[in-house]
């Protein structure tokens, strides 16, 4: 079934009136009369509806059924990762959230050679939470994960530290695995933190320790820092039992 | 330590002579008389050198340790990854590569959209396989994992199906977890498959089946083609032990 966004004020009653993105998007499906389609709010609510008329600017909807997305991972996880050059950032966000993240955070660290200014951050933010929202329709997920960013590498650790259990990857770990520090535990909620280009200075990775958050290698071979965090989120996906 | 590949028959006897990107590499490093440094055959074997001089064209090293590689994977991945578009295709490479994959197996099946001709196949595997290496270097392994490409689908299957387990992906499945086609199972050798961009048709999953292969879901989400080898890839370096 066709299944696209829209915003979840557009999707409150028994008949929906969608305009925008949405009625564009039907309009190049050429949507029909009596056909359905499921239409989500990106905040995990899926509407499976009829098409009653399908314009270029309008699309007009009649709600069947309205039930929670039962695409969604068990176990909520943050990705934070460090500024890194645009297009690694870009890719970690398309991945992160068809691999199911619940959240994805970019914050500074000390080695982070790009790092947006003030002003580009506003249209970069657009531009990331549309590469989310892209790859979540495209997963099928009925949330679309909310990118954000941090001023601070201390934020960072301090909101990692809320999770249930929150983990920095350190590639001088040695000790630690995921599975050890993942083991035994029923989780509601992960945070997985990972470095820029050139890693985390030392000093930094003891500041996470003092955070509370656990230090993980994720074994012996060196990933690149677009590499991490996906490999990490695929292993805890797999982990809670998400496949 | 710096760490370069060099071909086998280069790494022969007590003192060496690099020649090629080798030698090149260790003159962009500046590398100095009495440095350590690693050279390894790509196939396996480290070996633990002394500068002894350092050209553009040749550098001289005497061995003070050969050792066998260990930053490999207990188990033996290979992934079979249907032909897709070349970045699609390149970028799988490289994560297998990082991920610790032992080979990668481009093959052609029905929906593919992308498959290079019989002329530019060779220059492509030239192309893949210096992915590889650098993907390898870079991530400290001690073996480059081998690009290779099949002619049909049958191929594939018959290939794969000499693993200790053959899995193949497909979007459809919901019953068979990857958990449960791995778990109580002492694997020396898996392989994995997964389809192009437009997937799998269903004829040819049932020919997966009739050829030995379990049909596991990935889970509720649909991940891009060159989303779900790296997750499968991941997941299973994650359940046998590697982090």
């Amino acid at each position: 079934m066709v299944r696209f966004f829209a915003p979840a004020q557009e999707l409150q009653g028994e008949t929906l009136t969608l305009t925008g993105d949405a009625a564009r998007h039907g309009a190049v499906l050429r949507l029909k009369a009596g056909e359905l389609v499921e239409v989500c709010d990106g905040e995990g609510t899926v509407c499976t509806c009829r098409v009653v008329s399908s314009g270029s600017n309008t699309l007009s909807l009649s709600v069947e059924d309205r039930h929670p997305s039962d695409t969604e991972a068990k176990v909520s996880v943050t990705v934070y990762m460090a500024y890194s050059k645009s297009d690694k950032l870009e890719h970690v966000i398309q991945k992160a959230t068809e691999l199911g993240a619940a959240q994805i955070v970019a914050f500074p660290s000390a080695r982070c050679v790009a790092r947006p200014d003030e002003r580009g951050l506003e249209k970069k933010l657009e531009r990331w939470q549309k590469i989310a929202a892209s790859a979540a329709e495209q997963s099928g997920r009925g949330v679309i994960p909310k990118v954000t960013t941090l001023k601070t590498y201390a934020d960072a650790l301090r909101e990692a530290s809320l999770s249930d259990l929150g983990i920095l990857f350190y590639e001088h770990e040695e000790a630690l695995t995921l599975r050890n520090a993942l083991e035994g535990k029923n989780l509601h909620s992960v945070s997985i933190l990972t470095g820029p280009e050139g890693g985390l200075e030392e000093r930094e990775v003891e500041q996470a320790r003092q955070a509370g958050l656990q230090v993980c290698t994720l074994g012996k071979r060196v990933l690149r820092c677009e590499t991490a965090p996906l490999c990490a989120l695929a292993a805890i996906m797999y982990h809670t039992g998400e496949f």
